[in-house]
C-alpha cells in the first residue's frame, strides 16, 4: 500500500469534520462535528479489521490483536478533538498516522504477536470546557466526576449534559487496564526547532516541567510631568528591570530552558501617569526538575531584590507548577533507530516545550513521542501545515516503532 | 483683614459649587454647578467693589482700576473648572487667592496705581469635552469655532449647545487685549518636590516642554513552550530593554528631565505565548527645548536600534510636542524677593512639569507663577490638600509680588 495517498485520503476524510472553509478544523468535544468524526472513526477501525469500543467517556480503540501476547498492549494514538480554528494535523494526526501504520503492518506481516490498538483521545486542549486532558485522565482514572460537574462551555451547556446529549457519561469503574506495555504519540512538533535544524524527525526525550506565575508589584502613581525620577516608584521600570535581567540569567542558562513574559498590564496604564502598580505574567519551563526549580528561586530572588530596591511591595503567585514527564528510555532508543533507519541523521532528540497526551500516560506507562516539523512553527492556527514527505516519514518511523514492539519477541 | 479667614471662608463657599460628599470638586464647563460658581464669583467681585465683566465665552474679570496707569493690567487668577472628582485647590485656589491679595491690598493701601484684575478663565482642564485651554486660549483668540464645533461631553451634549445654554457664546470679535502688562497665577504644585524639600514657597521658572510618543514594535508571535529563546523575536524582552536603558540615561542626565511609561500593551498579552507585537507610551519633558530634543533624539535613536537589533519593525509617532514655556525674568525676580521677604529661604526656584493657563500667557505678555505645596503630591483627587499655612503664605507672597507690579511707580 502507498503511505501517502493512504494518509491524505484519511486526512481529508476526516479534516471535514469541523472543517472550515479556509482550512483547518473547529471540533470540540462533545459537539455535533465531534460526534460525527469520532463515528466515522469507528466505522473506518472497522473497515480496517480492528476490534472497536469505545470506553465511558469517548475514548475510541481500535484493536489488532495479537497472535501471542494478546494480553500485552502496544498503544499508540493522539486526540481527536481541536482549538477552536485549529490545523487538520494538531491531535488528528497522531491518530490518522497510527491508523496507516497499523494498516501497513498487517497488510504487510499479517497479525502481530503483541496487541496493536490505535487510540482516539476524546480530548486534550481544553477549548470547549476549562479542563485539560479529559480524555487520557480518564484513561487513568484521573478525572474526577467533581472536577467537571460545575464546568460550562462559552453558552452556558453544562459539560455533562453535553457528554450526555453525546451518548457518553462518566466513567463507571475505577479499574485502570494493566495490559498497555508502551504508548506511544506522533504529534506536530508546533515549534520551529527542526525546522530551523532542517530535521525530519524528533525524537522526544520528554516533556518539560511548566511553572506560571502572576506577579504584582505595588509602586505610587504620581503625575508624569511633576514627579522627579528620584521620587518616584514605577513600577513599569521596576518590571523592565526583572524581565531584562531574567532574560539574560535565562539565555546564559541556555536551552532548553524558556522563559517568557506574556502578560502584562500596569495602572492606571495611562500615559501621563507614573503606573503606580504593575500586574505580570511569567511562564518558564525546561525538562530538568532540578534546573528548574533552581532557576524559580532565581526568578523570586529578583523580583524580591527589585521590588525592595524600590519600595515596592509585590505579591509572588505560582499557580501552575507541573513536574517534566520523561519519555521512556528503552522505547526512545527503538524510535531514535527508527529515525536513523528512514532518516538518517535527520532526527532532533531534544523535549517537548509543549503539553501532550503523552505526559499522562509516562505516569503510568512507557511512553515515548515522535515529533514532525511544522511549517514557520505555526499551529493552533488554520494555516497549521507539514510538508506531505514529513508526515509520510513519520507514519514510516512510527510504522518501524510498532513493528519493533508488537512484531518482536 | 485677616487672610487665613477671609480665604477659608470663600473656599468654603466656593467649594460648594459641584462640592461632592467625599470632599473636592466636580465642576465641569458650563454645567450647572459652573454657571452657580461664576454667577457667585460675579457677585463676590462686585461686593468687594471691583468692576465686573464677562467676555463672551464665559472668562470672567473683576477690576480694580488703578488712578494713574488704569490702562495698564496686571492680571492675576487661574481656571474655575475642575476634573471629575477633582480637589478644591486645582484652579479655584488661584482665583481666590487672588481676590484675598486684591482685597488685602485695597483695604491697605486703597486705589493701585494700574489696574489689577482678577481673572476667572471658564476652562483650563479638557474634562468635560476633549478641549484643553478653552479659556486662556480665548484670551489670546486662539481657540476657533471648528476646534470646539463638533465635540460633545460623554453623554453626547454637543460643545457649542451647552456653552450656548450658559448664555455663552463664540468669541465675537479677533481683537486682543493689549493693557496687559503681566500676568501672575498662583497654583498649587501637583507634586511633591516642595514638600520633599520642605519649601513653602515655588517660583516657577518656566513650564516644561513636553513630548508624547505612541511606540509600536512588531516582532513575532510565538509558542511559548515550544520556541527557544534563540528562536523568539520578542517584543516585550525589547521593551523592557528600551524602558531599561532609557530610564537610566534621564536619570544621568538629570532634572528636571522626566521620563514615564505609562502605557503598555502587548500582543495577545497573554501568559503562554511570546509577545510579537507591543505599543507603549512614552512621554518626556524638560525646561529647556535644546535638551528635550536631543533626548528626543536619543529615544529615537535607542527604539530604532533595539528594533533592528532583534529583527523587529518599529512605528514611532510623535504625537504631541509642546515648547517649553518660560516665565518673564524680571517678574521672577520680583517672586523671589517676595519669597525671600515672607518665608526666608523656604522657596526654590522650579519648573512647572504640569501644564497650566500661564503657559499660554506666557507667549503674549510677561507671565509668572507661583506655586504651594500639595500633600503627598497629590492632586486631580478629592484628596488633594494644602496645609493652611502653605496656602497663606502664597497668598501673602501673591499680594506683595501684586504690590510691586501695581502700586509702585
Amino acid at each position: 500500500m502507498d503511505i501517502q495517498s493512504t494518509f491524505e485520503t484519511l486526512d481529508k476524510k476526516f479534516t471535514s469534520f469541523g472543517g472550515l472553509e479556509q482550512g483547518g478544523i473547529t471540533r470540540l468535544l462533545y459537539s455535533p462535528e465531534w460526534i460525527a468524526a469520532v463515528r466515522e472513526l469507528e466505522a473506518t477501525f472497522k473497515e480496517e479489521g480492528l476490534e472497536v469500543s469505545f470506553d465511558d467517556v469517548g475514548n475510541l480503540s481500535g484493536r489488532l490483536v495479537g497472535s501471542k501476547y494478546s494480553e500485552e498492549t502496544i498503544l499508540t494514538g493522539s486526540h481527536i478533538d481541536t482549538v477552536v480554528e485549529g490545523g487538520h494535523l494538531d491531535g488528528q494526526f497522531g491518530i490518522l498516522s497510527a491508523l496507516v501504520a497499523v494498516k501497513y503492518l498487517k497488510e504487510k506481516y499479517g497479525q502481530p504477536l503483541r496487541t496493536i490498538e490505535v487510540l482516539s483521545l476524546a480530548e486534550e486542549e481544553g477549548s470547549r470546557f476549562p479542563y485539560t486532558f479529559w480524555g487520557s485522565k480518564n484513561f487513568f482514572n484521573l478525572a474526577k466526576k467533581t472536577d467537571v460537574g460545575t464546568i460550562e462551555d462559552a453558552e452556558g451547556i453544562k459539560f455533562e449534559d453535553a457528554m450526555h446529549a453525546s451518548g457518553f457519561d462518566y466513567r463507571k469503574t475505577d479499574d485502570v487496564r494493566d495490559d498497555i506495555k508502551a504508548f506511544v504519540e506522533v504529534h506536530i512538533e508546533q515549534g520551529k526547532v527542526l525546522e530551523a535544524e532542517n530535521k525530519a524527525i524528533g525524537v522526544v526525550t520528554g516533556i518539560v516541567g511548566q511553572k506560571r506565575y502572576t506577579i504584582n508589584l505595588k509602586g505610587e502613581a504620581n503625575h508624569a510631568g511633576t514627579t522627579p525620577m528620584s521620587l518616584r516608584r514605577d513600577t513599569v521600570v521596576a518590571y523592565s528591570e526583572i524581565v531584562t535581567d531574567l532574560t539574560k540569567r535565562a539565555r546564559e542558562i541556555g536551552e532548553p530552558l524558556v522563559l517568557t513574559f506574556g502578560h502584562v498590564t500596569p495602572v492606571p496604564n495611562t500615559v501621563n501617569v507614573v503606573p503606580g502598580e504593575i500586574t505580570f505574567s511569567i511562564d518558564c519551563r525546561h525538562i530538568d526538575q532540578q534546573l528548574l526549580n533552581d532557576f524559580a528561586r532565581e526568578i523570586e530572588d529578583k523580583i524580591k531584590a527589585v521590588a525592595e530596591a524600590n519600595s515596592m511591595t509585590y505579591d509572588i503567585n505560582l499557580w501552575m507548577d507541573e513536574a517534566p514527564s520523561l519519555m521512556d528510555k528503552e522505547i526512545i532508543q527503538i524510535v531514535e533507530q527508527a529515525a536513523k533507519n528512514n532518516v538518517g541523521d535527520s532526527y532532533k532528540l531534544m523535549p517537548s516545550g509543549a503539553g501532550h497526551d503523552a505526559q499522562i500516560f509516562a505516569d503510568f506507562v512507557p511512553t515515548a513521542m515522535l515529533f514532525v516539523p511544522s511549517i514557520g512553527g505555526i499551529s493552533h492556527n488554520t494555516n497549521e501545515e507539514t510538508k506531505i514527505e514529513d508526515l509520510v516519514k513519520g507514519i514510516e518511523v512510527l510504522k518501524d516503532v510498532l513493528y519493533e514492539l508488537a512484531y518482536k519477541e
